[in-house]
């Protein structure tokens, strides 16, 4: 539908960054029913780039609503002060495509927190990974020995559109990666089961930092734990208490991005994390 | 290797079961190497089942002490005291499998946290989202629409051998569980970004609680969220900003598990969070 396409633009935050903004009202006069509307607006973001391309043209209500950096609170309002059209339920749904120049996206600060995967055999489980290390806007990703990395066809699919907006690396062995980050003054943990890791909610996270997860089958490399210089765990309470790679990822990282604040810092690009 | 089934078994917490503790003294003298050892006992959790039998029987470590409910502290220093060997390290990789009777288990309590799966298209992110009932001993799972639910060959891969251990449900339709669980007098959450949405850190969530995911494409339904009793989303900071669901809901399910200090209650059984 051509005219799903159109958009209301202006300059509207401190950095005078052109924003683009969407809000319902626009939507419905556009797409012409509630109905309509429902199927193309609604979505968490999950997989939705696959073959969801007229809904992604609609979907944005207010881009920069989402990556402010004045905390959570202050994100929330600034998108509700932007959303002027207000349905019979009182809420809008909401989505979270961003759309600027990657360029200028690039200028951002990213979090100085960098994912390192330990000869990870699954393309699927890596793919996850660039989307969460998009998703949360980290410094960057690491893939070590036979963990999928660009050019790799899987990967393509299962990163979702996620590999340009990651600065990523690879190195032929894990050891490596570490040897490397420490150098340059970054710390690095694994996140392990061992008698000494640390519960992941219960640590101080030091900046910047790198955090290393393991094969899916044999966990992070003995050998590597050694180098490390801090091991935290995922506490488990079932019964075969099984976690996928990227999932237990997710879940670290968000915790982290909690107890920093929802702060990236001043870092801009890969390489302004050095000298801690 | 026939030796490394063997086990100690002891009698030794608090409440009179039966634990298996395996040291890495034990490991290493069955296994004969320190490479073996490492190949052997190191791992996660994710994905392990899938070929590791070996691997999964010379892996418990302290099984008991991974769901101690007196807290993470507490955990860990069960865990400590039961282990008696010590490599030059100075510390054991433990696995989490656990291994009393599976009716034992069931009288444990649950945490009183349902996951609601709203129409999924994907049986690889319902098989994860078993995975994480599982591992957080959440009260149950119900599976909604055409959500794949068993019996299902996909499922049964992807769950990797969690199914047996979540209290799960099918509904044709994901209004009908919203209204059963509130008739129950349990809460009803959807994970969702709308303008009404709560960052899922900055909530007190209630108990019992029920959390509605949506398909990966189009979201939670827009008729669901208007009868739920609460929405939140997870904050956002990248370019595409794609989760999958899987690792959405490991997110929210751990943060609540860390808001609710890891204290399940006394519930046992699906039915006892009845009467809020």
């Amino acid at each position: 539908m051509a005219t799903c396409q159109s958009r209301c633009r202006r300059p509207d935050d401190a950095d005078g960054r052109t924003t683009r903004c969407r809000t319902l009202a626009v939507v419905l006069r556009e797409c012409g029913s509630r109905d309509s509307w429902t199927s193309r607006v609604s979505g968490h973001g999950a997989e939705r780039e696959t073959g969801h391309g007229s809904a992604r043209r609609v979907t944005h209500v207010c881009a920069d609503g989402s990556v402010g950096r004045n905390g959570t609170d202050g994100r929330l309002e600034v998108a509700r002060r932007q959303i002027s059209g207000q349905e019979e339920t009182g809420f809008e749904v909401r989505s979270q495509d961003l759309e600027v120049p990657l360029e200028q996206y690039r200028q951002w600060p990213k979090f100085p927190l960098w994912l390192v995967l330990d000869n990870l055999r699954s393309a699927f489980n890596v793919g996850g990974l660039y989307r969460l290390a998009d998703i949360a806007r980290l410094a960057g990703l690491t893939t070590c020995g036979y963990t999928a990395h660009p050019p790799h066809p899987r990967l393509d699919k299962t990163a979702l559109g996620t590999l340009d907006f990651v600065d990523d690396t690879h190195t032929e062995t894990t050891l490596e990666a570490v040897s490397d980050f420490q150098s340059r003054g970054i710390s690095v943990w694994a996140v392990e089961t061992t008698s000494e890791s640390r519960p992941y909610t219960e640590v101080t996270y030091p900046q910047p930092l790198a955090l290393v997860f393991g094969n899916e089958a044999l966990g992070v490399d003995r050998d590597v734990l050694e180098t490390c210089d801090g091991m935290i765990e995922i506490p488990v309470f079932g019964y075969k208490n099984s976690l996928n790679v990227a999932s237990a990822a997710a879940v670290v990282v968000f915790e982290i991005l909690r107890k920093w604040n929802y702060d990236p810092g001043d870092r801009v690009g890969p390489e302004d994390g050095e000298g801690s």
